[in-house]
């Protein structure tokens, strides 16, 4: 047995037995340790960012981590993007980079750079195994510390000659899986104020995120929601959010500053479980980065990651004793009819959105009407883009399809941000998987004409607004989805849309429906 | 003036007059300030990883910074392989990165990173401006820090609201552009030393890079070479070599590690201009890392970046006098029939080159025979992939020709690297760029297969080998490049390819053949 193997065997022994892998020569060893360790599978990326972004999906729906394969530093600033989005959302991910050979390194060679600092911004932890003995014991390490609680991206370091040796290579052992929705531990003052506060009759506002958003956590604080008056608000960009048809209905806090302060306003008790305080994206002139109103009181009652369920089930016994959760009843829209708009894409996938489908949403401007118009729908859970790094969805599609083969996965995602990792198609058609993906095409990248106006820079003028016209040449991602194996076609109008989607579910594996869609920014 | 407005100002004045830019909410006020200065092109990628490898590609053509502007650290780290390029070659980047306003980086808001930690990785300079009036004097240090010698990534964090202040807001005064080819001092002793050996009878070999693979160095570099019977080879990957008939005909130090070792046996005495002491691109078992052969005496007449033509020039005069460079005759291959293959695709290239082509080389196993083709072919530049980070060739090309309106840019490009950065195309198109890309799609990461043998790793089997097939499904980039807006046809012979390029070259603007070859490496 080499470090590889050692390296595979304790990956697969402490449950991670997926690798998202864009190898190089560096990680040969590794490759070749496929075949010995037949439980481990090998998904390629044809780029490292959809590697990390599918890892990140994966973790998300799995509820562990996958492995990544990375070649180098080059190699991990590729999937450095999309290691920020998981970081941000709290998953785990099991991050291998491989090095040079130890002896190598002291040569400077072209391909030599810090990967100790690039890996650093982006994880939790970081480990460089030294030998082949270390490899198996670093592995087992790696889950631990990726698995949390709470979740975050631990990066292995894997020099090329420990990868290939065989002296002392042993598998690590791994540590027992954590209980899936944290233990942190309950503060009870915190919670009693909390209580306090909601039975005031004072305007509160409970904001829920991180484990929180799931089914469980959603129940709790609808039923708190319910028996005392507070909003209830979930965070701008869940890792995963349960909804739909009999889960509690939760709206977002919203991304722009704007409508974010009116959701806030005259809030005087806000308690977090699982959420941060609720800051803007963005600084802005004139506008506070803060949202929480001046005067508010703020009860952080489970900080993001850990204990978020078990607070809330506790504040709830405490304030909604015998109190039920109100349940978002089943409701569809009507198919519309005529050209594809923002409103009448959203309607159509609302109307036709799938029994247990996993949406991966990056539609950014054009998916403005998705979350009312699939409030209804049958359950189903929704990823959001939590770290705010574009290029997110067609890889987090990939890792979800892998981690839940019997679900539909729909991909929502906008044309600008789809070409950061486009290559991703590829792997859906290589891998078969049951994704399909709905390109807003709007020839633009309408999110920043509007950002464009929320900073004041109005001495802009088209030299300016040609930076975010993605009009000439139009993308066909049609054609851009055949050449790579996806079976695509364009619709203009909702039925032709409705058609489309109606018959990718019809036929399993990966499609891709190219939906013309008006910028909703002019 | 704010100080987005200072910022460009300063940099037009200080010669940076092209941006490749793909900006996001945080450089608004940066993008809005072109419309200020119209002196100062944007040229929009759809990914950063395009936008650095343009920078890197526009600076080996036109021997001077172009800037980017990136968003945040996610859009940094996309940009991140292709800086290490461009660090690798010593060519000088304005390297703009936006940020978070000042006021807003404590709340750690999503996309919120250590922007600094991932700079560091690939600049030889990091600022962060603070204030308005700072901008300018930055910039203006930036740009004297990457021009060099020796040419580096400087890279400049420019927060939002340091970018929307006025308060002071003011370009920065440049400094004089250095002299192009540098002006280190020369070391007697070892030159004198050089000589002496050069001169002894025993077998030499001087190796030269960065500015020395440009034609006056190669000039000085064959004289010695003539007139003492030393052998001359480049580095591996020059950042720019200039050949053709005309120019001293000079091979390459191979990247294969037994071919290296190869060209050096026997070798008593190395002069190095220019280039640095030679060592394996990975380390390997059972190989050495160090390719200096035992015994070997080592003078470094000249730093990797500095004074290489000056001190070639000192060298030939102390041992050539009098001697002629050999040049290469104009020669090229005849036009070959029959299927593609790495051999009659070359061909193919050699007799089609036109004359003051820049090639940029990303075509690796499939580009083995190019250089035996071309050496004949009418005087061109030739652009190698310095730092091994792939996803170079597309965007490098980009670069180049916007640094080179009026020369034929030819990108010979694999098809996996080519997959990393694809969306350059879309940036052909929209400039106009007369780019001929030539994808060799032989379905396979090819080099992989050939290092897999290389590392040793023989207990691999087919689900090893399956993570080196791209033929599942096989890309199609005559479709991939149709949907980017790039005209493109298939070859697959070499009567096909050569009709193609023809075409292409009768047509102004970008062109896109993808040549269907088999693979060198079984």
């Amino acid at each position: 047995m080499n470090g590889a193997q050692a390296l595979i065997r304790t990956l697969t022994g402490g449950g991670v037995d997926i690798c998202f892998a864009n190898p190089g020569t560096s990680e040969m060893h590794f490759v070749a340790a496929l075949d010995a360790v037949p439980r481990m599978r090998g998904v390629l990326t044809l780029f490292e960012g959809v590697a990390t972004g599918a890892a990140d999906g994966y973790a998300r729906m799995a509820g562990r981590p996958a492995a990544t394969l990375l070649h180098l530093g080059p190699g991990l600033g590729n999937g450095l993007a999309n290691l920020h989005n998981a970081r941000r959302a709290g998953v785990p991910v099991v991050n291998v980079v491989g090095d040079h050979a130890t002896f190598h390194k002291q040569y400077d060679a072209p391909l030599e750079s810090d990967i100790d600092a690039i890996a650093g911004a982006v994880s939790g932890w970081v480990r460089r195994s030294t030998s082949a003995a270390d490899v198996g014991p670093d592995a087992a390490a790696a889950i631990a510390a990726a698995s949390g609680p709470p979740g975050q991206v631990a990066t292995l370091i894997l020099p090329a000659d420990v990868s290939w040796s065989e002296r002392d290579a042993a598998p690590g052992e791994c540590p027992e899986p954590p209980h899936p929705l944290g233990r942190g531990t309950l503060d009870a003052d915190t919670l009693e104020a909390a209580a306090k506060a909601l039975g005031s009759g004072e305007p509160c506002l409970v904001l829920v995120g991180g484990e929180a958003t799931r089914e469980p956590g959603l129940v709790a604080a609808a039923r708190i929601a319910a028996a005392t008056g507070a909003k209830l608000l979930a965070e701008t960009f869940p890792t995963r959010f349960e909804r739909g048809a009999g889960v509690p209905a939760v709206d977002r806090l919203g991304y722009l500053a704007d409508m974010a302060i009116h959701q806030l306003s005259g809030i005087k008790h806000l308690v977090l479980a699982g959420a941060r305080p609720p800051v803007t994206f963005f600084g802005y002139p004139n506008k506070p980065s803060d949202l929480v109103p001046e005067g508010c009181q703020v009860y952080p009652v489970a900080a993001r990651e850990g204990a978020a369920l078990a607070a809330l089930e506790a504040l709830a016994d405490l304030v909604a004793p015998g109190t039920e959760a109100p349940l978002a009843p089943a409701a569809r829209p009507a198919l519309p009819t005529g050209p594809l708009t923002v409103e009448t894409a959203a309607a159509v996938v609302g109307a036709l959105l799938p029994e247990g489908a996993i949406v991966v949403d990056e539609a950014i401007t054009s998916g403005l009407g998705l979350p009312g118009a699939t409030a209804g729908a049958p359950r189903h859970d929704w990823l959001t883009l939590t770290g705010g790094s574009i290029g997110y969805g067609l890889p987090a599609a990939t890792g979800a399809a892998v981690a839940c083969p019997d679900r539909p996965v729909w991909c929502l995602q906008a044309d600008g941000s789809a070409m950061y990792t486009i290559s991703a198609l590829w792997t859906h058609a290589r891998e078969g998987l049951d994704i399909t993906t709905v390109i807003y095409n709007n020839s633009a990248y309408a999110i920043l004409r509007m950002e464009l106006m929320q900073v004041g820079a109005s001495e802009s003028g088209e030299r300016a607004r040609a930076l975010f016209d993605l009009g000439g040449p139009r993308l066909d991602f049609v054609q851009i989805a055949s050449g790579m194996g996806v079976p695509a076609v364009r619709a203009s109008t909702a039925e032709e849309l409705a058609d489309a989607l109606r018959r990718a579910q019809a036929e399993p594996g990966p499609h891709l429906i190219e939906a013309i869609v008006p910028s909703l920014v002019p």
